[in-house]
């Protein structure tokens, strides 16, 4: 069988989840691909730290011996900043290697510069995994809107920056606070201030400007601004009228100029980026024939961002479509978790006594402080006022009735 | 130039929508394709209610003519229900011809069939206008989505029902009074049964299933239930534990068994399926790797449905990827209208005096019953409220600031 073989920069969060994901998924990447994808190196900074299993796989902190290595198809960037990235992916694609790329603040800076050498070359680059991890917005936008033009882009590009905003608001910490919070989940970077500061998600912004719009935004119409100054009792005026701080980047086309702002605005209720809390990210595009789209996902994590790498592979590789659907034994129902947050009713049973129920279930959810201790007697309210739930469904409902 | 010929079975609002984009996108279709897009003809029903300005397009009512065009590339379907339907694209593939289609229940019924016979005679089939309108869901599945595995789909899948439950909580009105609204808007039917008793979202769900998992859900595991019982009494008691009715298609694989249950559900304001509302669908996919990913814009309507079977268009006869953007003399600044919805704010001023613009634009809002009447005024609190806001951005605040 013929094989794809890999070489990996960088064995962080990133690099990890894609080699993990390369052999927990070979299977589905041989069907879809006719080839088996073989990780023949990585590159790291630090070799100490690291130690890979398979000893077929050279690890190595050295980058000649990495480059030296023969029949390489695909160089996958997972490190950090933009040098030495950008010398490295210039020598893969000069050596006719099709190059994916993680890392935003490189491809923000040389995507141009980049795709330019790889369409001279002949060679493909995907980048997926630059903006918003699993939400496939880079090829949303490449593939799927192809005859629509984007007229602009709002997007929440920054988990740790939402994620402060949705625990200041929903836990009336202080931005000091949440930081530290995002930091202990493992959202924020021991040094978060690309992420505060705003400038991660303008990294982001300047990728999809490149692509909506063939170049970067200029300058002086160029505002970034990071969270640092909202303060907490900000965020309970303008909640107090049903606003909310969202740290938005957004990218407009207007005739002779691209505009770019990169700050916190405040949303309200109808927008599609209102209820994007937490570590979640979305972008809505408006486009000029289907109107708005709004995608939403997990912007970051070590799955979701190796999906996208992952995703980019195949696309690369292979033009032809497959099926997506497969007789799969690997799918257990133990994966399918139960929904949280949408509760099944049905609509024969009529509410019998909403008094007495509002009582119980109603001012009792409105006043209980954790919903959790609570659940089991919820759950007996519950069942009565809703008729035929299904059981298992119903674990959502303690959370489901918390008040905002 | 080379010419791509199209006939299109249809002469409706999707139909006419078709028509216009290639008229409009005619010069990107051309840079895309390389290829001028011809209408060749067009089949109807009633022939007496319809013009065609172009006289060098078929309008007939007689299939056989149409059929007896030469050198037609692509069969664009867009008529309504299962037959004459099927039949004529039976018969289009087996001319060899791609096809396109809008009609969801014909492809629901007929789908696995057709994509066989297409597979056979080497042909392609489009059919993204058939679930979501303008939201990429059929292609994000097929071609964005290929290693991942789908756990889950869920869906507001029509949106004439998500219209009527927006309606009746938002507005207070009745079943009836929110149907009638909807229907004066043009969102539902003269006949509007596939819409509120659940079936057209159900079509949909089956397109999805067997798209997803490659066959349908078995009937025993099949749930179909409309809106038609929900009460003003039950949204309105709902919504003060801040649960919404949705009518949520829901599509999951568990070992041996597909199971789907289209039915009004409770949503709570956690899930990303809650603040879609009125005439918006969205669709909630649940992966593997990427975890889960949310689709969410119009579902219907003539540009958003055309804009799908346009692309549709592109993706069958192009399968190199031409940039995204191009310089463009189309696109004035007029056409970008204002967000309404995003407001931009600086933090650097602080708010000077909460209790007294509260009481000037808080509480006017939460009394105002017609905002665009107040909303110079409004304007003006809200200049002093906000600080330095851009001018321009400021109209959306007279909604923003709706108490819902
Ligand atoms: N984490 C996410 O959720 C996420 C999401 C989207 C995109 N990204 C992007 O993906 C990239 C990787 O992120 P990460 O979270 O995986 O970072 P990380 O955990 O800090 O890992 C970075 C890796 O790169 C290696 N490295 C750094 N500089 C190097 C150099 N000069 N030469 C060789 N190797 C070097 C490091 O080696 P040592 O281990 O030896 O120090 C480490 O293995 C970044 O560009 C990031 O912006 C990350
Ligand atoms: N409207 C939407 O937003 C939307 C969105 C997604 C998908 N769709 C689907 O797209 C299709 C078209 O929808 P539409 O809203 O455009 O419907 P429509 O406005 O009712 O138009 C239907 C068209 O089909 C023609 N037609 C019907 N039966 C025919 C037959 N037996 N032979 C030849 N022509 C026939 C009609 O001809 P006459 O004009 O002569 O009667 C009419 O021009 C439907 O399958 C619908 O489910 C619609």
């Amino acid at each position: 069988m013929d094989v794809i073989r890999i070489a990996l920069l960088g064995y962080g969060t990133v690099g990890k989840g894609v080699h993990q994901t390369i052999q927990l998924q070979q299977e589905r990447l041989q069907t879809l691909l006719g080839k088996r994808v073989e990780l023949a190196g990585v590159l790291v900074k630090n070799i100490n730290k690291h130690h890979i299993e398979d000893s077929s796989v050279l690890l190595t902190d050295n980058c000649e011996e990495l480059f030296s290595l023969g029949n390489i198809h695909v160089v996958i960037d997972a490190i950090v900043g933009r040098e030495p990235g950008f010398s490295y992916l210039k020598r893969a694609i000069q050596n006719g290697t099709h190059i994916i790329t993680a890392n935003k603040e490189l491809f923000a800076h040389h995507g141009r510069e980049l795709k330019s050498l790889a369409d001279e070359k002949g060679v493909s680059i995907g980048y997926e995994a630059t903006v918003g991890a699993g939400i496939p917005i880079i090829q949303t936008l490449s593939k799927l809107l192809q005859v629509n033009k984007v007229k602009r882009i709002q997007g929440i590009l920054n988990g740790t920056s939402n994620f402060i905003l949705s625990s200041m608001r929903e836990k009336g910490l202080s931005f000091q606070e949440a930081l530290k919070e995002a930091q202990e989940k493992g959202y924020a970077e021991s040094d978060p201030g690309n992420d505060i500061e705003g400038r991660d998600a303008y990294f982001k912004a300047l990728v999809l400007s490149d692509l909506a719009y063939g170049k970067k935004p200029e300058e002086e119409h160029t505002l970034l601004k990071g969270i640092t100054d909202i303060t907490i009792e900000q965020i309970n005026y303008f909640s107090s009228l049903n606003l909310r701080f969202k740290h938005v980047a957004e990218i407009v086309k207007a005739p002779g100029k691209i505009s770019c702002a990169v700050r916190p605005v405040l949303v309200s209720p109808e927008h599609p980026l209102y209820q994007v809390e937490y570590e979640q990210n979305a972008i809505a595009v408006e486009t000029t024939i289907a109107g708005r789209i709004t995608l939403q996902g997990l912007g970051a994590g070590m799955y979701p961002t190796a999906s996208a790498v992952i995703e980019d592979l195949v696309q690369l590789e292979n033009q032809h479509s497959q099926p997506v659907w497969r007789e799969d034994v690997h799918l257990e129902a133990e994966e399918i978790e139960q929904s949280l947050w949408i509760l099944p009713i049905r609509l024969e049973k009529q509410l019998k006594d909403k008094k007495k129920i509002l009582g119980k279930l109603g001012s009792k959810c409105l006043i209980a402080k954790n919903l959790d201790e609570e659940s089991l007697e919820l759950r007996d309210h519950a069942l009565e006022v809703l008729g035929g739930i299904d059981l298992p469904q119903i674990q959502g409902l303690q959370k489901s009735v918390k008040i905002s």
